[in-house]
């Protein structure tokens, strides 16, 4: 990367992703040039809001033309930062935990999950998918070792904020929050809530107070 | 439960499970009685809004003693439907797939993957945890078999829509899509799309882009 990166606007950084996947599919399939109107089609997003989106990452597309889709894809790539390599810690190694640690899809979007910690004293020591556990007394230490700034906090709930506040002491500049706890951290830490739970209660809402077409006719 | 849902505000439902998670903590510790002013200062959310999300579940707190913290937990559960039995097929048996079927823990929330599909011959007879997986050209006949309403969608992005169109064909009526592709589907069927991708980037890019004061500093 050259130079410093530009803050994005979160409903920006949240579409973003989506062209890239878009993208990358039509480069797979041999296309060179698409137009924000081909993009809106398939995505269901104003082409207008694409246009803006893109241009955030300095991408005009050609009248008539369209954008390379090359471009396109190198560009997201680039300032989606998925091509670079950004250290991780998981922070509870419970069932969640090992799940993600198992889960190598997430370093092809440069997430790299290199250390486990835990304050049950059985497992520390053990290697998962070659990913070392330590005791959560050894975070300070061993998170500078991996000059890893991002911490996955997968703790029960109710050890959410006390093991947030550890990551912080320990030096890590951003939690990623998959526990349904609402955790507090000082100003300047980046935190994002995943919200699995939020994604179940609205799924099982939806599923028993929307009646489907099929539904309504019985 | 008895009777119909009534179908809550996305907004609302995001917040039940971070009230929900508090309340069980607080009932854990052995409280009793908890006011809306306490839950607003635990999760910084504006103590009205609070008083407003319970009453769509026809929760009152009592003036000067707030809600029965039992009766919240309980309420809460319900109304989630974090209690009850939820079938789900996992399509797309990769890296994230299998650490999904690992992830003993979303049965606490009502979530239990009962199979799993893949288009690889040579996955098809396995079993991940207890979880047995078939090849995708059994879906109709094992979705129904299993009585699974929810499809969990894991594969490559490239084969997202076709998936999904297929998940839809075979009866599924809830897709919870963790591919970065945007699916479309029919209107009747519920979409929740957990968007990984979407959060590390807004990771990647709060982290690159806003300086910390002790970057600041240097």
């Amino acid at each position: 990367m050259t130079g410093k990166k530009i803050l994005l606007p979160e409903p920006t950084l949240r579409r973003l992703p989506w062209y890239l996947s878009y993208v990358e599919m039509l480069n797979s399939q041999g296309q060179s040039f698409v137009s924000s109107t081909q993009i809106s089609h398939a995505l269901s997003v104003d082409s207008s809001q694409i246009a803006k989106d893109l241009s955030f990452l300095n991408l005009k597309g050609k009248t008539g033309i369209g954008y390379n889709v090359k471009d396109l894809v190198d560009t997201l790539n680039s300032f989606l930062s998925f091509k670079r390599r950004h250290n991780a810690v998981i922070v509870g190694v419970g069932s969640l935990g090992t799940a993600l640690i198992h889960d190598s899809g997430l370093s092809n979007y440069g997430l790299h999950i290199v250390a486990g910690f835990d304050r049950d004293f059985e497992r520390v020591g053990e290697y998962i998918c070659g990913v070392p556990v330590f005791h959560t007394d050894e975070m300070r230490y061993r998170r500078a070792q991996f000059e890893a700034s991002i911490g996955i906090l997968t703790v029960p709930a109710d050890q959410a904020q006390t093991s947030a506040d550890y990551m912080v002491a320990s030096g890590i500049k951003a939690i990623w929050n998959f526990t349904p706890y609402r955790i507090k951290v000082r100003e300047g830490i980046v935190i994002s809530n995943i919200s699995i739970y939020a994604h179940l209660a609205l799924i099982y809402n939806r599923l028993e107070a929307a009646p489907t077409k099929e539904e309504k006719k019985k």
